[in-house]
């Protein structure tokens, strides 16, 4: 997983459902923390996105689950920001438990101005390519 | 439970944890459901209270659980305002499945004003005394 | 959305976020509710799928969100079984509000014997054809 | 906050709500987290719990909301056990930001056999008394 940026959490018993296992709402949860903790490593988190009058809007997701994980697992989320167009980027994720792959999963994100709700152009300093390895495609 | 309002909520599978059982801090959920729901019947529901410029906010809440409740269960959700004094106000709860018992709680509330964020006098129409039978005590 | 299953919800104020609509992730509780619901209604229910020995694990998940919902909204949620395939199913969904769409989505399932946790074909009766117009594919 | 077990969280974006704050049930989940940090401290967690047989109930639970907390503070949670009694026991908690005390609570729970579920006394190991300086009454 190099140039991707690896999070930690551990899966809490109200996070698990009576199939013994973390349920599968939980893992949007879990991609939104590794996010947010990517955002503040690379431009800042995201009180800096707001100062600088932008939101982020999530406007799309999609998870594949391979593994089930239970209580108290220790999982590592990696995130690398997979591509950005205009005002839309989206982000790869990767789930591991000891190096085992358990899920993999994909978000869409649009800016918008904070006031006028309109679409702004992704700033590159969000994005945090020099963490990503090779750059990603950008138009 | 004369005078009390009722609420019917049915146990989602996302509620449940890896002990079998609804987990606690969903019964947390049920209640403000039943908050609305009672202030929906009396007073016109939240959108009325913050077109008056009031927000009320949540000060203290207690749970007592007697017995787990499963997936699909389908939970009556008795509430009545108990006491109301100044800015602040009380509500009781009891959570019933078949007409048996399974848990009581209580949920502490303030009203202040949307704006100044000072506090404001609970008004009578948020309370919906005339529901709840026998007037509550009011200071 | 003719032979479609159509289950409402109603936005919890729990179920909001920070910024002011539903949060992401309560979309994929919604889903899972509307499935129990559409399962409640042609196959007598999970508690009748898990009494024939089977378990139905949810294996992929994706969404778009076209426009966010708010607190107290009253959504409808679609579903049908879109395909089946030897132990695989899925489902789709359409989120509307007020006969406007606002979001889209589908989840990916497998069966598997409760026991020896080996996939099982899905049985015909769990998947409700009858109530999704044309049939659906099934290999 | 000498002999109490700390435990630090941050508040994740979708335990926020449209007040703009952390909605109150998130608490609960907080307590609980913070609860399997100290097990595992003095007793080996949870599964050296399950290992010998034993279940730990949650049976009450009241919280004190102080302060509001917002996305992305980081809160320590403050644990300890404050009563053991036969098969019941106590937790006391405060939750502090910065120094600043937030809200404080409590949670009660019970120990029962996992397979007969009768009432089980408190196992001394599992309350690990050293950590909480003055030894907790015991009878």
């Amino acid at each position: 997983m190099e140039g991707w940026f690896a999070h930690v959490v551990r899966v809490r018993f109200a996070e698990t459902d009576a199939q013994g296992i973390a349920h599968h709402a939980s893992y949007v949860v879990w991609l939104e923390e590794a996010r947010v903790a990517h955002l503040a490593a690379v431009a800042g988190g995201y009180a800096a996105i707001r100062e600088r009058g932008i939101e982020a809007l999530t406007t799309g997701i999609e998870l594949t689950y391979e593994r089930g994980a239970v209580f108290d697992d220790v999982l590592t989320i990696y995130i690398h920001c997979a591509e950005a167009r205009g005002a839309r980027f989206r982000y790869e994720y990767v789930v591991e438990r000891d190096g085992e792959r358990i899920a993999t999963g994909s978000t869409r994100h649009a800016t918008v101005d904070a006031v006028s709700r309109r679409p702004v152009r992704v700033p590159d300093w969000l994005l945090g390519d020099l963490l990503s390895g090779p750059p990603a495609p950008r138009s």
